[in-house]
Parts: C-alpha cells; structure tokens; sequence
C-alpha cells in the first residue's frame, strides 16, 4: 500500500499552511472546511503524497479532543488501496478493529474509512480509495 | 520538499513489522540497531515513501521517553532535501529550532538532522539528505 499523507491535528489551519509552505515550501492542494468531519483541511503536496493539516470546528470533536489531549502534532496517517470495500474486508478478516465498518466520502470526494490504533500499532490509520 | 519517511515509536520492531507487513503489505527494506540513535529501526516500503517502527533500545533515550510518555504511535515525519547543510542554513535563516546544528549520518547511511518540534508546528521534523 502506498502513503498517501500523514495527517496533522492544528490549532489554526491558516497558520499552518503558511508556516508549512514557508519552511518546507509545499504546494497547496485543496482547503477545504469539511462540516461532517468537524474540520478545516489545508492539504498540501510532498512528493507523490500529501501532508494534511487538520483545525478542529469544535472542541467536540474527534481531531479537536486529540488537539485538547495532545496539544496538536501528527494525527494519523493514510494509505491509498485501489479497492476501499476489499481493503476493509481484509482488514476485519485479519483482527481489525474498523472505526468505520462503512466508507464514507472525505473531503477530496473519494472513499475513506478508518481502522482503530488499537489495532495498529497505536497508530490511528485511514484508507483512500484511489484506483 | 519530498515526504520520505513517517516514523512510529513502538516498543517491539519485529512485532510492528509482522503486524506492518500482514495489515498494510510494506515490504522490508532495512533492519538495523543503531546504537547511537538508541533504536532499533525496521523500515518498510509504501510507495515513493517509507514506514519506519522505531524501538527504543533503552527508557534513556529521545524514543524510549516518548514511548513512555505516549505508549507509542507517530514520532516524527522526514523530508528528503537535495542539500541538507542549505536546508538546515535555510531553516535556521527562518527562525526554526534545530535539534541537530549540524548533520549526522543516519541508519541508511545517510545525512540526517532534526528540526524542533516548537518550530514546526507541534511535528518533530527530520531531513534527509537524498541528492
């Protein structure tokens, strides 16, 4: 499976875009505020995969408790699968806990779904469905 | 800049690896300790990218007390540079925190340094020099 991005939860995604782009010098992708995820998205190209920064709308919510917790600092990582449905399948046949057992659409309008850290060595794990 | 590696904290590298390489398919690349750093590392393929479990060799260490603070997960992220004496003078030059002034050699033989995470973001960041 290929690395698609590695999330990052922020306090202010404006900010971090701007501290990004300036230090690492990364293209922006798509900025989007994705209301059912609870989160303003900065995406940004680093080579073939992304770096996904991540502002909470609420405190309320999953990236904004681990901001409160954490502080802010890498959040998850994603890889791509060219087949979402066969990927979570295959992961539940193998022990996985799914925190969605379901694809939903993320913010770039493609399949996503997440698998639990509990299950992944502590890391929180998302799948893109990218044919 | 290029997203060459994530780096994960784990308290056993062959365990992350059996459980990398069964969920996620990653192939392995290297398997080394590295007494200096105080780790063993295991680094698996995703992509143009790569994974890479980190287990600290002692408490002692930048790894072990991360891992005893956090219980595990995401540590830093790498970006390759084609220059990484002008990256680190540039990211100096920016007002950025390094944790190493001047590069060292990493596990792969390679350059590496580390910028602070203060500086970036709450995200612990490494260069990799990768001409």
């Amino acid at each position: 499976m290929r690395l698609d991005h590695v999330g990052i939860a922020v306090k202010d995604a404006e900010q971090a875009k701007a501290l990004f782009q300036k230090l690492f010098d990364l293209p922006l992708v798509l900025e989007r505020t994705v209301a059912d995820q609870g989160v303003k998205l900065v995406k940004l190209a680093s080579g073939e995969s992304f770096v996904e920064c991540l502002e909470p709308l609420t405190f309320d919510t999953p990236v904004g408790r681990f901001l409160a917790k954490r502080g802010g600092g890498l959040h998850h990582i994603c890889f791509a699968v060219p087949d979402i449905k066969a990927a979570l399948a295959a992961a539940k046949a193998k022990g996985v806990r799914l925190i969605d057992e379901v694809p939903r659409i993320g913010a770039a309008g493609l399949p996503i779904a997440f698998l639990h850290p509990e299950s992944c060595g502590g890391v929180l794990v998302e799948y893109v469905e990218k044919p």
